[in-house]
């Protein structure tokens, strides 16, 4: 009983979430799904993308969390609009909540819109939530047999951030077995070793994701207004 | 819709998790659900816990994963009886799995059973397992915002401990807002600091085990054979 739910549940999130890139495809928005463990360093990241593309691009952010607003307050501080959506209880942010909270951003002054996931490496993995993209952090104090221990969440993402990278020699985290894991079951995963903390391997980041913003809004950018 | 279905299962668990109870109950038998993020140190906890317990109890565990049998294998090498579960994705334990599992078990021969749940910090706090008492675990590098953002689990747990405790300098982690934080939602939960790796903090959080253990298992121990 409880499978066949589940799986209607993921029929109308598959749904909603088509939906969803239609519509951001006719606005010119993309959407990237963050992913990664409780205190993997989801908003450190997202701030440090904030500050790395704000230039070129106007963004928005959708702050996911199962109580409270700590988050959003950080990012609404940088002047960037933010939506809090509180999950009350729930695991993991759905495609029915991002179309619920699209009107409350202006999509024609808007490029590209992050949303932060709830902190977890499961459930989040199984809800497209209309994003063009994913990417899942990893952070190096979590250990280097998580890739094999939650597969959907790194099978199905298009980045992994391996964060925290300047704790590197303070645990026993061996990035080859990470890589090798990831590759196996996502040979098209591009990793990225990141601090947040020191700047290190941000640049890189960022070079990536303009150019996964910009197939996106591309029509836009290079199109007659 | 999907809430009465969360309810029913949520009923449903209720139900075996108390029979469950009365089984364990009168196989004095305790069971502790140890819970935390993907690599906050479950099983490194529960090697340090079969090390300083063996010698008085009879120590079962059951390893809760998504995917594979790292853990299980690791716990089998030490010589203590061990079953995989593996929930194929699913994000938590369920009362059902224990209730299939115990069988596996001889519980006459049993103390303790420990069992590792899933990685994640939201939906594994909704399901008693059957267990007698819970143990989470938050490690210094996930952050000291953790108890403020996934309250269900620190309130309901009885012992939180803090693991990656010396790692304590390298992180912006203030010890006491966890505490204050933990108190408020959960005033009667016991805090430990802890560190697997240098084994400091592990004997104050044995002397709460036994306690808590014995509590369980006293009639057999104390009563007559």
């Amino acid at each position: 009983m409880e499978i066949k739910v589940v799986k209607q549940i993921l029929a109308w999130n598959e749904d909603v979430s088509e939906s969803i890139r239609r519509l951001t495809e006719s606005k010119h928005v993309a959407i990237i799904n963050i992913m990664g463990s409780p205190g993997a360093g989801k908003t450190s990241l997202i701030k440090a993308v904030i500050s790395g593309l704000r230039e070129e691009y106007r963004i928005g952010v959708i702050e996911g969390d199962i109580a409270g607003q700590i988050d959003a307050e950080a990012i609404d501080s940088l002047g960037i609009p933010v939506v809090q959506l509180q999950t009350d209880g729930a695991c993991h942010i759905e495609a029915m909540s991002i179309e619920k909270i699209l009107p409350s951003f202006d999509l024609d002054a808007l490029d590209v819109l992050l949303v932060e996931n709830i902190g977890n490496l499961v459930c989040p993995a199984e809800f497209n939530i209309g994003e063009d993209f994913r990417v899942s952090i990893l952070s190096i104090p979590e250990g280097d047999d998580k890739v094999a221990k939650y597969p959907l969440m790194f099978a199905t993402t298009d980045a992994l951030v391996l964060n925290k990278y300047d704790m590197l020699p303070y645990f026993d985290f061996d990035p080859v077995r990470v890589e090798n894991d990831a590759r196996d079951i996502n040979p098209r995963v591009e990793i990225f070793p990141v601090s947040s903390k020191d700047n290190s391997g941000i640049p890189e980041l960022l070079c990536w994701l303009r150019k996964n913003i910009d197939k996106k809004i591309k029509t836009k950018r290079e199109g007659p207004v």
